[in-house]
């Protein structure tokens, strides 16, 4: 078994979908942010005029998206079509953002997914961390991806290896 | 309790340190990758010819660090002084990630290592999606902090809400 | 009235244009700025040994443009197919830059040619700040558009709402 | 009269500011758009289901501020202190971002409010852009700085050449 | 003869290229460093547990060639299909990066290997300088590129003007 | 002998310079442009109506010299007090870049000022290279540097190894 991005030398190298066919793909990825019972109240509380962690991290995510081919270092620049990123809440002490990422292109954009639900709950911790330090992001996951050679994916319900948490 | 994130109107702002004085900082963070014991493996096997997950992972995390105030937008662009991203292994199937970041300057470095941890464990994610889409980062974290008027934290040993996975 | 840039709930997203036909799309748009006599004689005397402010002002609108798609959170990224950065100006005090930018996309490149604009116009009061630190860059608009669902547009000429100054 | 930002040869330059003491800074611009009096109803509903437009513009805003070493060729990088972006309506038809940054440097933040005052204009104008594309940016100025050699300056109450509109 | 990134009036431009075709390009490009012969048999060494010195620049040379757009003014931002960056090394005394670009687009690629190779080059420097100051990266140029309107471009194997050294 | 850029372990990664005292850095670096004579001659001719080259090529330099922290991975983001960047030419064949950046920190610029030399060297390729593709970018080099604990430092006159070209 070998690696994609490594060549028969053992050096990284951007991958050459050149010959891959231009088709439509989308990725739904997300990340879990844990902390405390009260943290989670002052998050969702972020309607009226105290001011709302999830649209600004929602934007984070957004532009995440975008920057994904600078962020990881063997992805493939991609023109994307479209990208949300949306808030969900597990109480008393969970916040979930879910990204969804889509795109016609020679690759898929699992990673822009991943990398938008990362850095939007990265941006809820920091706006929250100064009365919630020890708040954790877990589970950062792809849920569902379609299109492109390897076809649709869709993670187990039962969660397997990855899904245990 | 309110955020500093905000004024009191509830719009978002980079919150104004000037008055802050300038010390050393110091953050260290991490990310667990969770995956297939073959894909651990795999990873780990990376120190001979067919290349090192870790080291592209390590460098995509040392940028995202210096990158953190253009990802996360409340965070002030500061000039770190030092960045190092290490990996270590709890097999079968765990892979952590722990970025450490150094500076000088009025604001800490928190978001700077949990953005090198997670960038480092999402380039992981990267590397071997194709062969194991199912990964999942857990356990984005601080583990502490020094410097600064909030002063030293460690998270708690015993894990607390935050702490439990 | 709703605007496409948020969905039912109120969440802010990059609109999936995956669905709308790749054309051929060219927008223009301008931006003046008004200064001292004094500071546009200054301005358009660089073609000599003085340094010519207007063609790093060029350069940076050029730039801006290709960096559109970070600038402004909702828009999506694109390859653009060509920028140009113009000057003329309405002696004794006005300077007008006009940006026209060419895309073969999904979407349109209204906000491209505007930013182009408009940071080309602000590298102009950048440089020569210095000297008349008043001056104000007014009427940044959007001049024509062709291409796309919403078809070809221009401004009216007797300026309308948005056009009176 | 020449520019500092040309050498003697006419050659554009970033100015050598190693000389200058680190002082505090503060710059405060603004930026108005002007619109049809239904879209700045629209802009002014936001608060609630629909999605409000200026907490979009305004991280535009913050991060424009960040990036502005990037978007202004001969500026300076700047670990900047502080940034706040606000919105103020005069009905019936305009909207005015004022922004407003610190900093403790070797130069001023004049550039950096400008930009964050414009990028979040330019953001208003693109999330509205579908219902009134006439839309106006106009009278982006400079309200008022301190610190420096040049020190304090305040836009005169009469406006002056640049201030009529 | 004139140059077509200037107009007739001697305006820089992105040249506008809508009516090109889309065809497959590719480029190939090398940077050759030139140092003590100490430092090339410690860039050598890199395989082992001190560090290779290689693989943090070919990471650095793949992400050069994707933000090739915004290192160079008039070039155009390209989604590119494949980027690997290797080394060969001509001891006593050289070390040469090759770079290869694949894009399917309506120009060329040539800068982005170029790019490619001059960053790997610089990043190789960086980590060796503080034993060999004094090495110099010599002979950046293009070796091939294919597709296009000017079709396929080979450097004469006598060198030529450009190729004596 | 070892890289201080990499840990025991064989690690990259970006070295502490917390302990480091904050001093007067400046660093001047050059490329050289080798081209055919009838190149030069247009470069040259520049100051006209056709567009000059090399104040395209000065923007281009300048912002490389900003953006060094994000090209070359293990290199300090730093806020550079001043950049310059000069051409001189050698008939009938040759075009300096010369690249001087100033800083006060805690690290040198030498990278800087070879980022904005290369760049510069690279845009005027990109710029002439429709008539000239086998121009090749020579002798990349610090030419001198001043403060930090390694002290002030010079290329030799005679050349040495990586001075013979």
């Amino acid at each position: 078994m070998s690696l994609t991005h490594f060549d028969e030398t053992g050096a990284a190298r951007m991958v050459d979908v050149a010959a891959k066919p231009v088709t439509q793909r989308t990725a739904v990825a997300e990340a879990t942010v844990r902390c405390q019972p009260a943290t989670l109240d002052l998050i969702l509380a972020g309607d009226g005029k105290k001011g709302d962690v999830r649209q600004v991290a929602r934007i984070a995510g957004i532009q995440a998206a975008k920057n994904t081919g600078s962020l990881i270092p063997l992805c493939h620049p991609l023109p994307l079509d479209g990208v949300t990123v949306d808030f969900t809440s597990q109480p008393p002490d969970r916040l979930t953002v879910t990204a969804a990422v889509t795109c016609t292109g020679r690759t898929g954009v699992e990673m822009e997914a991943l990398c938008a639900a990362s850095v939007a709950a990265l941006t809820v911790y920091d706006m929250v961390k100064a009365v919630d330090r020890g708040m954790t992001i877990e589970a950062v996951r792809l849920l569902r991806k379609t299109g492109g050679r390897s076809g649709d994916w869709r993670r187990p319900a039962d969660g397997g290896a990855a899904d245990q948490s």
